[in-house]
């Protein structure tokens, strides 16, 4: 049955894959290189590049992993420190997550990090998703996503633990949870941060049916706040932020935590438990024999 | 008090029923035999008949049971028998509900097995209702509602427990929890059905007002998913059926799961005090009156 | 950070308040004498004016405290009490909460009780909002606010806690939970009674951007339940509770009272924590010199 789905999805990212391809990544200068010379052991290149504003108190960070910003373990580590910096930098308020590739903000979760892997690496990587939504759903900081382009799966998590979310108004870009089309499910605090940006109903058929919406179609129910055309996106973002800033730090972030407390103590309450979910599930002969045919389909593809 | 709402039911039920006497019953053909043979103890005849088609995987019931598909304690009875079969069933995926009356998918309650009745007799009225929200609410499958008539109180919970609702675009039905215009209380688990459908503020209106929608508003406060004419309900529901089961059904019924298993767990580790309370109440001199009344009125009408 | 709102939120509410300056009270007699002479202590007037109509069972509340019916610990006292009179008169079955003052429905929690007082005092203060806010939400009363003028932070919250908002369609007026532009926060009670509102979404930008909506923004996201022209807020008020009193009481009230429990609960079983918050947060140096700033402002913009 996964393999039905994971045939369907293909067609989906393969199809994003395939038009990355023939995209040469954009070049980019650092202006904080301080920030951005981050990078993780032996990964040969930063894959997140942050440039922070002390003027404004903004920092903008760029998901730069060709080809599609997968979410894989060096990725979400990478992420997490930039972070966590930043939260700890008093005077950064404001952060803007964006994309450095073209067409796709993040294709979400490294499937090569689930396949084939030990349960102690599928953990650790599982804990690493976890942080990462941790530390982004919990900041104190304004966080806005600047969608500039798809975010299936991991990658609309990311933009759902934003503050607000403005896409690129492309009817070829698409976002949502679409797990269940690859055979797998998205965990509960995936479901409970879709919930509290869409509400139950529209997540209980979107998460069940693995719905990729449009843009349009995202903007109607809610999934992102504001459509621009796909060159205003980042500056939407920097004048939506200025906004935001204009409220005091101390009273908006008490009530950003009111309002998402109990949903991220569902999580830290859980953390290990989840883990040990993810790795049982993962692990399975039989799922691991879909990601196998899965991944096998898109290298055949990418040819 | 609970009279003069009775007096305004009136006119909305037995207004249906009066219709319903001027209409034959449609004949059907069972082309499932064994399961359409189903009845139970000494009921006549077979109330909920059952076409499971092997080849698409998909069973439709359909509920027949004069005049208006009463939820009585038999027709519960073998409407959870059914399903149970179709859930222990691996081939079958999905399961649309519909109804062979006219002009009226389920008129909900029956109200003679709650008047005149023992309370072990209310109490085991009571279970049968909480069984078959229990199953259908719960269940692994695909479950559409095709609502081809109106669909007051239990009629609308009933749907309420489908992924998924069509509903015949006739303004002359009607769907909605109205129990308090009988002078009756939607219990906690009807309000948390109907909340997790169209949300806390719209439910806090709608029960509190027992308010009976027409297709086009049950469309725009989300209570149905979608509207067609009247004979392409059935056809529509199939076409629906057929993208929910593209979906590998091991992960669409773990994330289905997940969206409800609170909502459900609330009943089941209430369920023996949520009896007594229903016993209570509907056995009380007061309540009993109204129902009576109520009742005479109706046999009155239909004479 | 709170006094660069400070100086934001000045525009909005001394706007407001130079409008009151300039606008002679309007005279009024009162029907129902017994109720209406209520007065508390050594208040010079009643603050609160209560017709009560026998014939219909709806008793009329006016807020009449100028300039904008702030909530002094004076005026929470005579509310709670005229709410709980009319409560435990079974004749009264509805209540209508209106204002007397032109243009504000009511400027919300009155600044001067939290500037310069003991922490007794202060808390004396925050149960008294307490107080108001359960007797109203969870009154069993049809509760309507017609909302005839502007109506930001607490005067919103009293608006949220009936079961039916009707506003004067007036682009000038605008309710909302604006208290992060002061640099305060709404505490739990006050989100989770927007959030079981206009859901959680809209309630997590609302409050933390601290939003005041006009009436037709207000209208769109739920916040209130119809526009009317101004001079047809009372009438249609009227006209509403009429709809709503066709519903048997006991039916109505136990539908209610299930739909809100849970969220009184949070308070009842949380209420001298809630206190001490309070108390703690607003006689901070930082928030007192904030308040204090404030107040001269707006002092120097009446003179």
């Amino acid at each position: 049955m996964a393999l039905r789905a994971a045939l369907k999805y293909k067609c989906v990212l393969s199809g994003l894959l395939s038009q990355q391809s023939s995209c040469s990544s954009h070049g980019r200068v650092c202006a904080t290189p301080v920030l951005a010379a981050q990078r993780r052991n032996n990964s040969s290149s930063p894959k997140i590049a942050v440039d922070f504003d002390q003027s404004t108190g903004v920092a903008v960070m760029r998901l730069e992993s060709p080809p599609v910003n997968s979410l894989s373990l060096d990725f979400l580590t990478e992420l997490c420190i930039s972070v966590e910096k930043l939260e700890m930098d008093k005077s950064c308020r404001g952060l803007i997550l964006t994309s450095s590739q073209p067409k796709v903000f993040s294709a979400g979760l490294d499937i090569t990090e689930m396949y084939g892997k030990s349960p102690e690496r599928c953990g650790e990587f599982w804990r690493a998703v976890q942080e990462m939504w941790l530390k982004l759903y919990g900041s104190s900081m304004v966080t806005i996503a600047a969608i500039n382009g798809s975010s299936p799966a991991g990658g609309c998590l990311m933009s759902l633990t934003c503050d607000y979310r403005i896409m690129a108004d492309n009817p070829r870009y698409s976002i949502g949870l679409n797990e269940t089309q690859l055979g797998i499910v998205a965990p509960f605090w995936f479901k409970d941060t879709m919930t509290n940006t869409v509400g139950q109903r529209t997540t209980e058929v979107a998460l069940q049916l693995g719905l990729l919406y449009n843009p349009s179609e995202a903007l109607k129910i809610g999934l992102v706040d504001q459509l621009v055309p796909e060159d205003q996106v980042l500056a939407t973002a920097t004048q939506t932020m200025t906004k935001w800033l204009a409220i005091p730090d101390h009273a908006r972030a008490i009530t950003k935590s009111m309002m998402r407390k109990p949903t991220i103590d569902k999580l830290t309450s859980n953390r290990e438990a989840d883990i040990q979910h993810f790795v049982n599930f993962i692990t399975k002969d039989s799922i691991q024999k879909s990601l196998g045919m899965y991944m096998a389909m898109l290298k055949k593809r990418r040819v």
